[in-house]
C-alpha cells in the first residue's frame, strides 16, 4: 500500500498538455521556416511494439518509432489531421470546453478537414495522446460514459462557473457521477480509509444502503461495467494523492476478473499512455474460489468463457496471485457467478459477511 | 402546455402500493380460510389485449383477464412465484431498500423459491406491476440505468438519512443522477420555464457548458439512448407537477424518433402501467427536415433503418405530425443524422442557432 500523503493541490495539467501541444506546433513552424519539410517521430503503436513492463507494472510503447515527414506525399493527410487536432485540443483547453470523440470528427467537417469517417478521426486522437503522453480527457475529450463515486470526501471544482466551489460526496445519495467536473476537482479533505471500486450498479446502491461508507470508512466507486479512463484516473488519485488502499469487486467470470485487471495493470490499448491504472490496487473478488466457499448460483461456462480464461492465461498481467490462481480455480470449475448471486442470503449478506470476511482474509495475507 | 399549477408535495406512493399489495394478500389468505382454492385475475398482456388508447395518448391493456386459480395444479407455480414476489416488494418498501430485477431473482434462491431463470423472475415482478397497477420502481425495483438531470431545480430528499435534506441541481456541475433518491424527491422550488430531454451525453455537456439552463430557464435531461422508466416518470412529474412544457431532442433516425415517442406515448410492452408517459412532450428534432435544412452530415439508412420506418410508418403512434410528416422525410431523404452533426458549424451552434430556431419554430405553429 502507498502512504498517506498530504492531501495535494491538482496539479497544473492544462498547462503542461498546452505546453505539449506548442511545442508540437513549434517543430512544425520551425521546420517550414527554414525550408525543409515538417516530421514528427510518433512512438509505434504496433503490437509487437507494446510490451508489459514488471517495474512499472503495466503496459508500454517499446523503442520503436514511426515517423511522419510531409516529404512523403503518403505521410500528408494523417499529418494535416494530427495537426488539425492538435488546434482543435487547444482550442478545447483555451476556451475551457469538453467535446467527445464524436463531436470532434464532425466539429474537422466545418474546417473542411477531411476525415474519411470516426474511425480515422479517432485515430488522430490516439496520436495526439502518443505525443503528448496524456489521455485525451486532459485535453478535454471525454466518453459519454459515466462511472458515479459516493463516500466521506469533500471535493473543489475547477471549472468555468464553479470555482473554489466545494462538494461533500456524502450530500449526493445516488452518488455523484464522475464528469469533466469531478475529474478535475482538487480532493481537499476526507475520513475515509479505503476506496471500495465495484463493477455493478446493483452492489453499488447495496453498499450505499447498507451504510459502507461509514461503516467502512470507505469511498463507493461504481465503474459500471469496464471503467472509463476518466473514471481509472479518478480511482488512481484516490489511491497516489490520498494514499488510500483499492479493493475491486467484481462479478466471478472472466470478464469481471479483466475489468479489474485493466484498473490494476492498464490496458494494451492504453500502452501509449502513463498514469491511467493503479498497480498498488487489489482484486478483492469475486473470485472462482468464492463460487466453492460461498455455494454460490452458478453458471456453466459457455464457449466464450472458456475461449478468454485460455487467453488470459497466456497474458502477462495474470502471472501472479491471485490471478493466476484463480484461473486456474476457474479451468478445474468452469463455472461463473455473479456478485448478485450473494443475495441468495439476503440482500444485506455482501455487506454484513461477505466484505468484512473478504477484507480480513486480504490484510492477514 | 399544461398550466403552471404550485409546487406539489410528493404523493404517498408507498402508502398506496403497500395497501394494493396486502389487499392482494388478504384475498389470497380470506379464500383459504373459506376453504376455497386463492385465485387472482389478471390483465392479459397478450399482444391481443394491447390497444393505442388516443383519449389517454398511450398503449394500455384491454379487458381480457387470465385467472391464476390454485385449483389448476399447472397455476400453482405461477401464483406462488407472484405471493413471493408481493412479500419481497412489501418488504422492500418497509426496509425502505431497493433491488434490481436481477437481485430479486438471486434473492428468491434463499427462500428456495423456485425460478427457472431470471426471465421468470422478471414475468414475476411484471404479473405484479400489472395488478397494483403502477411500475416497478414504485415498489423499489430500479434499473441499474442511470440518466441524469440539471437545472434551476431544487429538491428535497425523502430517503433514509436524508429526509428534508435539500438540492439545488445546478451546484452540481456534472449533473445528478437520476437514481432511486431523486425519483422519489419532492420538488421544492424552481425557476425553470421548460425542460430539455436530449438523448446524448455529449449534447447534455454540451447544453450544461452553453449555460443554457440559465440563458432559457431550462431544466435539461440526459436520457442516455432510451429513457429508462424511472427517468420518463421524473420527465412527466417536471411537466404535471410544475407544469414546464418538455422538448425532446434526439438523433435523426428511426430510433431517436421513437425514443421521443416513447417518452410522450408511452412503450407497448409498459402497456400495464400508466402514468409513465408525457402525452404534451413536444419531438423537437433533430428531425429528417432538419437535415435538409441544416446541411447536415449524413448517412444513408441501412436495411435495419428502412425496416425500422416501415414498421413505425404503422404504429398507431405515429398518425399525426410531427411524426407522420418527418417519416414521410425519412422515406424520401433515407438519410439519417446525428445530433452532433451540428458540430459541423462549431460546437456552440446547436445552442446558439439550432436552439433558438427550433423553439421559435415549434411555439409559432
Amino acid at each position: 500500500m502507498t502512504k498517506a500523503k498530504p492531501l495535494q493541490k491538482k496539479d497544473d495539467t492544462r498547462d503542461k498538455v498546452l505546453r505539449s501541444i506548442t511545442k508540437f506546433a513549434e517543430t512544425l513552424i520551425k521546420s517550414i521556416e527554414r525550408g525543409e519539410f515538417p516530421e514528427v517521430a510518433i512512438p509505434a503503436r504496433t503490437t509487437s511494439n507494446i510490451e508489459y513492463n514488471p517495474q512499472l507494472r503495466q503496459y508500454v510503447l517499446g523503442e520503436r518509432k514511426i515517423v511522419r515527414t510531409a516529404r512523403n506525399i503518403k505521410h500528408l493527410r494523417p499529418l494535416a489531421q494530427l495537426s488539425w487536432m492538435a488546434m482543435f485540443a487547444s482550442q478545447l483547453i483555451r476556451s475551457r470546453k469538453t467535446s467527445t470523440l464524436r463531436d470532434a470528427f464532425y466539429n474537422a467537417l466545418g474546417y473542411e478537414v477531411d476525415f474519411e469517417d470516426q474511425q480515422e478521426s479517432d485515430e488522430a486522437v490516439t496520436e495526439l495522446e502518443t505525443i503528448i503522453g496524456t489521455v485525451r480527457e486532459d485535453f478535454n475529450i471525454y466518453p459519454e460514459e459515466r462511472s458515479s463515486v459516493f463516500g466521506p470526501l469533500t471535493i473543489e471544482y475547477d471549472v468555468p462557473g464553479y470555482e473554489g466551489r466545494r462538494l461533500d460526496l456524502t450530500t449526493i445519495p445516488d452518488g455523484a457521477m464522475i464528469g469533466p467536473a469531478m475529474t478535475t476537482a482538487k480532493f481537499v479533505k476526507t475520513s475515509a480509509k479505503q476506496v471500495f471500486v465495484v463493477e455493478k450498479g446493483a452492489i453499488y446502491q447495496r453498499f450505499l444502503e447498507e451504510n459502507v461508507p461509514s461503516k467502512y470508512k470507505a469511498i463507493v466507486v461504481h465503474t459500471a461495467g469496464q471503467a472509463p479512463r476518466a473514471t481509472r484516473k479518478f480511482i488512481r488519485r484516490l489511491n497516489t494523492e490520498l494514499g488510500l488502499p483499492v479493493y475491486i469487486f467484481t462479478d466471478a467470470d472472466p470478464w469481471g476478473m479483466h475489468i479489474a485487471s485493466v484498473i490494476v495493470f492498464g490496458s494494451a490499448l492504453s500502452a501509449h499512455v502513463r498514469e491511467l491504472n493503479v498497480p498498488d490496487a487489489v482484486w478483492a473478488g469475486l473470485w472462482a474460489s468464492d463460487i466453492t466457499k460461498y455455494k454460490l448460483p452458478a453458471m456453466k461456462f459457455n464457449d466464450e468463457d472458456i475461449r478468454r480464461v485460455a487467453e488470459l492465461e497466456k497474458d502477462p498481467r495474470y502471472l501472479s496471485d491471485p490471478w493466476k490462481r484463480e484461473i486456474s480455480n476457474f479451468k478445474k470449475l468452469q463455472k461463473k457467478a455473479e456478485l448478485e448471486a450473494l443475495s441468495r442470503y439476503g440482500l444485506e449478506y455482501i455487506v454484513s459477511d461477505y466484505l468484512p470476511e473478504k477484507l480480513a482474509e486480504l490484510t492477514k495475507s
